[in-house]
Parts: C-alpha cells; sequence; structure tokens
C-alpha cells in the first residue's frame, strides 16, 4: 500500500473539513467521526502487514495524525492518541498478547484511547480471582467514551505496583460520568471516566509500568509519545488555521481601501505576516519531524535503551512542543488581521483554531516544560521520566 | 453629584459580570443591557446639569467606560458609544438643536447609537419638503436596533454633500434586517441597519460634515472619538480578562505539583506572566488617558481647532489604539497559561475576553494605524482626517 | 525661572548628542560630560529656589533626565542619579543638614553620586571620636569618581544599625580602584570605590535607615528612587534610538528597489514598524510619567507615608520599570531593521542605543520585578522594601 | 574520511573560540583566520575525492558552517561564502575548468569570495583580445581581500550579457579600497573591492548568467546558495550565544538572592528562558537542514530543473532564513537576561553575537523576504529569481 495512506489522509481531511464547523458548534459525542476514522481504514496504519494492517510506520502516523488535525484538531488529537495507544502495548513483552490485539484491531477495526491523567488519584486494582476489579474515576479521559477498547493504568492495591493493561471500553462498570463541554477541542470526547467494579482477567494485563525490571526506560516512552503527539496536532492546528485564513484572505477579505491597498492579497502587511506565520509552522514542522525520528529510534533501541538516549528524545520532543504550543495558539490568534472583521462571523468559524489550539496547548504548562529543557542546557540533566516527560 | 460616578460604574459593572457569561451565550438583542444601563442613570454623565446631567467631564466618560467594558465589553462598547453620538451633536453649530436632545436624553434617559461605516455605500439624502428622505443600508451599525436616537450621515442626492443628522431609532422606514451573530462582542448589535423611505425634518440637519466651511477641522473630531472609544474598551478588556484570570488562578486553579509548585498563586511563571500583563495593561492605560486628555484639549480649541492640534491628538490617539489592541487581544489569550486546562471549561466562560477583543480590534487594520503613526515619525505629517483617522 | 530648565535640557541634549558616538567610543572617565552638567546649570533643578535653586518640581526632574538619557544615556544616568541623592537627603529629619547640602550644591555647583549596591558586603562604620570611620569596598558605584559629594550607607560596627551619611568624593581614604569597561552606559563610572579608614563627622550622618522609627516607611522610598530614574533613563533610550534610526531613515537609508520600494521612508513596513516603536514608546513614557507622580505623591505624604501608599507607589513603579526595559532593549535592537545594512557602519554609531539598555536594565532583573507585580495582582501583597524594590 | 569532517570542525571552531573575544576586537583583516581555515584542511570538504578532496556532501558543509559560525560567526561566514562560491561554478556547464579549479583548490589550498552585490551597478566587461577587461566597485565584497580566487559577475559592454568568472583575488588592477568597520562581523573583511582594468582570459568566463538558454532555472540557484549560507550562520550565531551564555550563567553568575534564589542554574526564569531559547534554536535549524536538503535536491535536478522544484527550495530557504534571522537577534540579546548586570563587562565579549546578528541579518531586509512567502502562501506564486531570491 505504499504511500497510499497520505492520499487516504488528505481524502478524510478533506471530508472533515468541509462539515467541520458545523459539527463542532453541535459539539455531539464524535461517534460520527469515530465512524469516518474507521471507515478511512487508517485506524490500521501502524498494524503490521502480516496482522492485516498497513504496515506503515512512525513518519506515516506522525504526518497523517498533521493532516487529519489540520482539517478537524479534534479528530486528528482522536486519531493520533488511537495510534500511540496501540503503540504502547508494544513497549510491554507480551508478543501474544500483542498480536491478539493488533489482529483483532484489523478484524473488528477497533478505536483505542486510554486513560492516564497523572494528576488524578490512581486507579485502584484489587486482585480477584483470575484478574483484577478495577474502580475509580479519571478526568480528561480523551476519547474513551466513543472508543473500543482502552489502555488504562492503575495501582494494585497488593502489591502497590502501577500495571498497564486494556479492557473493552464497554465492558460492565465503566461509565461516562459526565460530558465534556468546552471551549476547544470539542469532539475530542474528553470527559470523565469511572471504573466500578470492572473487572479484567490477568491475560489483559500488559505489565508493570514503573519497575526496575529490564525494559524500563523503554516503557517509559509512553510519555513521551502523547507529548509528540500532542505536539503533531498543535502544528496541524497551526497549518489549518493558517491555510484556512489564507482561502479567506484570498478569496472573500477586502483590500483596506482607505490605505489604497486594492486587494487583500495585495496588502504588505497580510504578505508579510502570512510569511512570517508560514515561515514559523515550517520551522516547528520540521523540529516535531525531528523528534519523532528520535523517539521511534529510541523505541527501536528495545529494552537495552538507555537513558541517554531516553533523554535525548525526551528534550527533543520538549522543545518541539513548546515551539508548537506558542504557534498555534499565537497563529491561530493572529491570522485574523489579515481575513478581518466580517471573518469574525460565527458562519465563518474561524475561531475554532484558536479554541483548539488554547485548550490542547493547556494539557501541561509551557513554562515548567520549557524549564525542563532550559535545565538539559544548564546543567545536562535530563527530565525526569514521569507522566508528562 | 461629583465623583459618584465611579461608585455607580462600578456598582453597573458588578451587576453585569455576574450574568456576563450566560447573557453572552445566549446573546439576544441587548435590550436587557441597555435597559440596565437607563436604570443606572449613566447615560446622562455627559448631559450638563442645568440640564438635568452629571455635568461630567471627559474623563469620568473614558473612566467610566473603561470601568463597564472589563465586566462587559459589549455593554462598554455600547455604553462608550453612546457618549460619543452624544458628544458629536456638540461639534455642530446647533446649540438650541443640542439643548433639545440633551434635555431630551435626560428627561426620556434616551440610548444613543450612529450609523457611520465608512465603507458602505452612502446612506442617500433626498431633498422633500421640509426635510430629507433617507435610503440605504449600513453595516455594522451598533447598537442601532436597541437604540432610541440615532446620530446618521449620508449624502445629499441634491449638492453631493455630507451632512449629519439625528434621528428617532424606530422612526418609519428604518429596519434593522439581519441579526448579529459573531464570536465575540455579542451584545452590540452590530448588525445592519436599513433605511427605505424614512425621513427627518430639517431642524434635525446637524450640519455638513466635509465643507471646508469654519469648523471643519473641529468636526473632523468625530473619527477619532470613536477610536478613542475603541481604545477604552480594548484597554477595559485587558483589564477584565486580567481581573478574572486572576481570581480564577486565586481561587481555582491547581499548583503544577509535578514541577513542586504547592499552589498556582506560587507558581513563578504565572507570577511574572501575571506582572507582564499587568505593567503592560498600566501602559496602555496611561496612554489611553493621555490621548483622552489631547482629544478634549482639541475639542476645547472649538472652531478655531487647528491641523496640527487636531494631527498631535490623531497620533496620540492612534499611538494608544495600537498598544491597547495588540495587548488585549494577546491578554485575554494568555492568561489561560496561568488559568489552567479545567479554565477551558465553557462553564467559566474564561475565552469570552478572546472573543472580544478578538472581535473588537479587527475595527479597522492595527497594521495601516501604525503607517500612520510610522509617517508621523518618518516625515512629520499627521494622519489625513478620515473615517477611520 | 518657570519653564526654562525644559530650553537648557534640550539645549544640553543638542549639545551631547553632536558627539556622543565619538565620548563613548574613547569612553574616558565622564569629568568633562559632569562639567557640562554644570555649565548647564541644571545641578540646583531640585534646590528650593530660597537656596539659590531652580525650585523646580519632581515631574521636571523626571523630563530632563528624560530628555538628556536620549541623547546620551550615560549622561542621562549619571544627571537622574544626581537629582535623586540629592532628593534622597530630605527623607531624612535633618532640616539644618539639608539647608547646608542644598545651598552648597548651588554654591559649589555640586555633583552628586551614592554608593549602595546591596548586594555587596556592606561599607563597615567604626564609631571613632566625633564621628565614623568608614571601611569596605562597593561596586557599580555610579558617578563616584567624577562627583563631589557622595550619599553613603553602611553599617555600624557597634550597634549594627544601618546608617545614611554623605561624604566628601574626594576625601582621604576614598579611591577608586578599578575603572568601568562594559559595554554600554560607558560614560557612567560605574567602576567600584573603596573606603579606606575614611571618616565623616557626626555632623554628616543623615539618619539610621532601617529603623522602625517614625518615617521609615517615608526613607524606603530611596529605592523605589532609583527603580524610577532607570526607568526614566530607559525610556530616554528608547525616544533616542527611535529618533535617531528615524533621521537615519530619513536621510540616509535606501528604499528596498527590489521590492519596487523607491525610497525608504515609503517602505510599508518601515512605517508601521516605527508607528509600533512609537506607539510602545509612549505608552512607556506615559507610565513612567504615572509613577513618578506616584512617588512624589508618597514623598509628600512624609513621615506619615503607609505602607499601602508606599506600595501602591512600588507597583506602579515596578510596572514601568518592566515596561520600559523590554522596550529599550528591543526597539534599540529593531530599528536597525529600517535603518539597513550600511548603518552598522561603526562611524554611524547606532549600536550605542542597545549596548546601553542592555546594561542599563540588567540592574535587576526584570522577571523578578515581574514577579512582585504579579504577586501583587494576585494575592495583593506589595512588594517588600529592600535595596530593589 | 567519513565523518571526520565533523570532529575537524569542532576542533576547530574550539580553537577559534579561544581567541574569538580578543581578536574580534582588534578586528583585523582576517589573514590569520583564514590561515586558519587554510589549516584545518577543510577548504577542500567539497571537492570530489578523485580530485583530492573530502568529497562530502552538502549536508556536511552546512553543518560545518554552522559549527564554525558558532565559535566565531565571521570565520564562519568565510567559510560558507567560500563553499558556496566553489559549489557556484558546478552550476556552469564547464567540467573541464571546474576539474581545473577543483584541483588547484586541493593543490593550492584556495580559500574563495566572490563579488554580487546586486545594489551595486554592474561590473563593466570590455572585451579584448582573448579576454574581457574588468571596471567597476562593489561594495559588501565579504572575503575577497584575504581571498585567493574569485567567482566574479559583470555585464558585457558589447553584448550586455551577465557573465561569471572568476579571477585571481591578487590580480593586477584589482584593490580594496576601505577597510570594514562594522559592528559586527567584523572578520569577515566586509570592505569594496575596485578592478580597474582588470584582466580575464576567455576561459576563466564560467558562462552567462542570465541568459535563457538551458540551464537557467539551474544557474538560478546561485542566490539560493547565500541565502541559505546567511542562514546557516545565523542559526551558528543563536547556537553559539546560547552556548556561550549558559556557559557563564552556569559558572559565572550569581543567583537572584533579594529573590531567595540561592544559584543562577535555579532561576526559575534562566531555566524557563534558557528552554525556549533553545527549543526555537532547535527548530531553525532543523528547517536550516530541510532547507538545505531541498536545495540539493534541486541542484541534483541539474539543467532539468524546474521553476516549481527552484520555486520550492526558494520558499523553503527564505522561510528557513526568517525564522534564523529573527531568532539570531532576540536570542544573542535576551541571554544577558540571565547572564546578569557583570556579563556586559567588555573582558567577557558576549556581545559579539548580538552585534553579529545584527549585522548578518540585514543582508536584505526579513520583512521582504517574508512578504515573499506570504505571497506564495496567498497566490501559489513563487519568488521571482532574482540576487536575494
Amino acid at each position: 500500500m505504499s504511500e497510499d495512506w497520505k492520499v487516504v489522509a488528505e481524502k478524510l481531511a478533506a471530508d472533515l473539513r468541509a462539515d467541520a464547523v458545523e459539527r463542532e458548534r453541535i459539539g455531539a459525542e464524535p461517534f460520527n467521526e469515530v465512524d469516518r476514522l474507521r471507515k478511512s481504514g487508517l485506524l490500521t496504519l501502524l498494524v503490521p502487514s502480516e496482522r492485516g494492517g498497513w504496515g506503515a510506520g512512525w513518519s506515516a502516523v506522525n504526518e497523517v495524525t498533521r493532516i487529519v488535525a489540520a482539517a478537524d484538531a479534534s479528530v486528528g488529537h482522536l486519531l493520533g492518541y488511537h495510534f500511540l495507544q496501540l503503540w504502547r502495548t508494544r513497549l510491554f513483552d507480551r508478543p501474544d498478547e500483542l498480536e491478539r490485539l493488533e489482529r483483532a484491531t484489523t478484524t473488528e477495526n477497533w478505536f483505542w484511547a486510554g486513560v492516564s491523567n497523572p494528576l488524578d488519584a490512581a486507579l485502584q486494582l484489587t486482585p480477584v480471582p483470575g484478574g483484577l476489579r478495577v474502580d475509580g474515576t479519571k478526568t480528561f479521559a480523551t476519547g474513551t467514551s466513543v472508543a473500543d477498547r482502552l489502555v488504562v493504568s492503575g495501582v494494585r492495591t497488593d502489591t502497590e505496583a502501577k500495571v498497564t493493561f486494556t479492557i473493552d471500553a464497554r465492558a460492565d462498570g465503566i461509565s461516562y460520568p459526565d460530558g465534556w463541554d468546552n471551549l476547544g477541542q470539542r469532539l475530542t470526547a474528553s470527559g470523565a471516566i469511572t471504573f466500578n467494579e470492572a473487572y479484567i482477567s490477568d491475560g489483559e494485563v500488559l505489565g508493570a509500568t514503573d519497575d526496575e525490571a529490564p525494559g524500563a526506560v523503554l516503557r517509559s516512552l509512553a510519555a513521551l509519545g502523547f507529548q509528540l503527539m500532542l505536539t503533531q496536532v498543535a502544528v496541524g492546528i497551526a497549518e489549518g488555521a493558517l491555510a484556512e485564513a489564507a482561502d479567506y484572505t484570498r478569496t472573500r477579505s477586502r483590500g483596506w481601501t482607505p490605505s489604497g491597498v486594492a486587494a487583500a492579497v495585495e496588502d504588505p502587511y497580510a504578505l508579510a505576516g502570512y510569511g512570517e506565520w508560514a515561515a514559523r509552522t515550517r520551522a516547528a514542522r520540521a523540529l516535531a519531524d525531528e523528534a519523532a525520528a528520535q523517539l521511534w529510534s529510541a523505541f527501536e533501541a528495545g529494552v537495552d535503551l538507555g537513558a541517554e538516549q531516553r533523554g535525548e528524545a525526551a528534550v527533543a520532543i520538549a522543545s518541539a512542543k513548546i515551539v508548537a504550543s506558542r504557534l498555534a495558539t499565537e497563529v491561530a490568534s493572529g491570522v485574523f488581521e489579515f481575513t478581518g472583521a466580517r471573518s469574525t462571523s460565527n458562519a465563518v468559524g474561524l475561531d475554532r483554531f484558536w479554541r483548539n489550539a488554547r485548550t490542547l496547548t493547556l494539557h501541561d504548562p509551557v513554562s515548567h516544560k520549557a524549564r525542563e529543557v532550559g535545565d538539559h542546557v544548564l546543567t545536562g540533566a535530563y527530565p525526569t521520566p514521569s507522566g508528562y516527560s
């Protein structure tokens, strides 16, 4: 299937773009959107071809996320996290279960999501015959309410070990108590999830996450994967805002005639303004690509992955996230200066880029991310692996 | 009544702030808001005390606009323009009519608005016995659909003179064809107004606007007044965003514990961030005050106002508008970094400041305003009087 | 002498501007510059007229500092500090000594400087019959090596009280060990001063600085005065950079013909660029004026000055300093974009504005100043009085 | 020789860094520096191995330029242009002459420079028996006065064709009339060059530059090469400023104790500040790498290079230059906030990064470059090939 994924992604993006304004205004749970993802066939992009997938690589996954996010940042977010969750299962030493999950992803066309907000209290995992009982609530559980399969972490009540497992998103005991009514990323279903006497079998446990057994550094890549996907969505938002605004300026904006500018596309400030934004957006994307390559290299090092290589990837991803986060918010607000007063009509919907960027980039604070990078610059220290680094 | 206006304004602001999020989400025509303005008594702030008003001065009008705009930028906008339209009538040599209008403003508690978008085709004024017939449509006619009295400009079909007059906002032939559904300044009723065989009497004509008769420079101050009021609303938005965000950070935000910050109010980046925004906001306000003083001085020069004094006021106002416009948009977007992810909930409504700033500051392009100021710096030229300068 | 000080200041500024590039390149100890200050007559600007001075007020002192700093930031710095040191003596309850010092300033045409770097170890004041022996070294002792009279603080070895006194800058035991060879503010003589068994009489002691006796809050205004003067110099640098660059663009820059721009003064980016800088510079100045007014009000409250009024002045001055510091550095670097490649010739000397701004604004860190302002915004706390706040 | 070039470049950089402050203060003609370049062996980096060079590729050339520029931006500039001039000869269809020049570069260890300022009047090329006489003056002729061999363009007096040739930099009739005394890039020997009856043989003519014969698009890549090299030097300056400032902060700066910060490397604002700068610098470098790859691809397309591929490379390079130019100037000024007041001592020399960035980035105006990129964003047009695009 070679490079067809790009064509497919662009077709999906065009389809999403066509009714993006309308869909996000309504703000329904994104079942429709997940359905479109299923129909696109892209959910199996990372699944090896021998297990029925596209067998595409990491850079494809990153680019597809960006392409879709440029059209609809919520759907790009859902898709990026889907890839991420499925990839996460490879960090554990469960080749059999991995095969089962990847095959099921193909045959069932599973959409994945996950539960991992490190700021909430950990889910409680109580040993029961043949498995674990799961209890607790997590907020910001992006995509879970519309997913088929979840990757979840919790803490065993007996050993206090942090354990990661997968679970059917529709299993008994799982509910989605409150909706997600936020100003941006409205179609990401990022509300809470509650586990009330949900059960998993021992076979669904992927492994312990925080032990110091071989592969611990490898398993700690999960957090970097999330940071990278957030970065790609942010880059996508910047690209989308720029493209849609440029289209508006080109086709609908008026020249500022009181200043003698006949057409909007000849306005010197619009020209230089778009040029500056486009240049910064290219730089953000180039750095995101570089960071993605580093994460993949670290992943390929496998159980022997060392702290230094992991640290270099962490610094690269943190850098890319800082740049993309600042950019996405600024460009999404700034482009209005070149689309003009009439572009603030709600019928245009150009504000969704800012609302999406503003919401997305608060996932964790940019300044504290910058602090980590600065610490590396000044002292050589690498970010301490955590839920965010 | 001395300085009581400040107390009254702050009370009105508190009242508006209480349900600002709810009201602007609904986005009804702002009859309720105009009603609150009427009840506050502030509509007569500029009316001389001998005609039943507060007899307050220009700086009071500017500060009241800012105080109200900080709580509800739409209402601040409506109020600032109300003051402005009433003040505009003084630019013409019609003391008798001025007295009538000011007295009626007191007795009827009139709310004023106006029609002046220079980018639309001019309204057509056709001479009829005893007056003029008015035809045409204007967009962005802020406040007109909820106003009692309008200040309107048009062009006589016989002489091609540009003429300014006042008219009952409910007069026959006036309609408000489409609503205003934009992303910000949602309660300003800034849709279109249509005149279809509306009539005014000769007595309602304030005078010609663009002639070269004595007082022409004075009459050209109207455009500067609008620019100044937009500036004050922008400063108010920055102040409001800062105050509401700081309140949120203080009472609801969490410290970023992964970085060892126990409480949000101890976060070094939040502290310095609020400090930088507050410093810039103070500077913007100080400059807006200075610009307001210059406009008032120019106004007080009366019919002898010269081009140089007018020009200095124009440069001061343009400078203040540039600073306030950039600031309002940036601060309203930036404060989210210190309120955090949960503050993006629509129940919080903190995004309205950005939506208001973004909409308001596109009234006319900041870059072209900067161009005018730069031209003065480089060549000494003053902005050519126009609908925007 | 009414407002003549402004004319005198502008004449002095023109005189300084004429050879500013040459003088600062040589970087001699600024005896020549102090001589020009003496000849200008401005050293007695703050001295009451009954004691032979101009009897001008605080706003004159601030404006004169700015006017001179725009032409030569080093000389503006020296002059601002001179005013400041003389004013500081009024914070103590020594009317007799104040009169003596002010009269001597008139008759001797004294140039004042001071010694106060809070980061160095305190000077040691050892009681001796009839006075105190002074020992120790202070760095960044701006202007002292070219001054007549110094205001100095130290700590008594017996009581540990912090004491402020004045001393003849040429007294035995005082030396200036090393020069000042820094990239900016090159003519401020900001090297070190060493006291080695210098003596002062008891009569030269102005009082204790850090006690809790009445007037303690008043005496704590000294640090705010320094912060304000640094702010005024920074505003002056911005104004000077802008004026000199605009003059260069107007008279010497070429239009960017490859882009079809015939003359530099018609370049849309130069026009808008100067406009933005000029607008921000006006805002910084307006805020500096406001802060100066607040400090003067606090001073006039006298020994009854309360912590709240002092705190409000501190926040206003800190805000003004943040804005002016950021601005001065950015504008001094940014203007080159509109003067062009040839303006980097050392013969032009346009870089001195950046070198001055960059050096001046590191006096104490802007981010930590912003932190104080932010703390006030978030918690209502005022900056703790210190050597910097 | 595989990747040894990187080791060699870093060794050269360390050597240059050791006396960079001293050398650039003196500002002698950079014979010493060219000598170090010769001794490093790097001058033949691009020469094919069969002709005695390293046979390294384009990415090596770009990275070496950056590594050297980080240590000494002038020398990086000289070296980058050297590579560029030698590479330019390949754009013409003169394989024999190319071989001769490349072999001579190896055997003679030639240092190359060039003459091409498009804003000056063209050099006059008058046909004489067996060759051309060259007359005229060019400014900003970087490196020529210390070079061995020059690439030069001029206009034939008979055909008005624009022709490119190489010439011995010491040939009769060539002189270097005035020095280069500018605030930055002081060791680039960027003064003027005068040709007064200099002669070249027909064999030294590489070809016509501006004809429409096959390969015209290919030959137009030269200007992009210059833009790319300027970009790499700018990225190098940012990297160098960051590294040297971080070293200073780590080893010499004090914590801001009045704010309770014990050590400079623990200052939250220094940490986040370095983090933000480092992130932006990584992004700029990533984009410069991407742009370099695009230029090389375009070059490899050979005489069949089309306008679209050339245009994409032009937009990529312009974007990279915008980002790098803004960054270099800002980071070089901004790092002082984290090194502190004492770092302004001329003995430290940290200001050279700003002086270099400020001078380098005025080569051609960033805003007009942004205008070109914006034009592509808005209309799809590619920059018109010129001396700058």
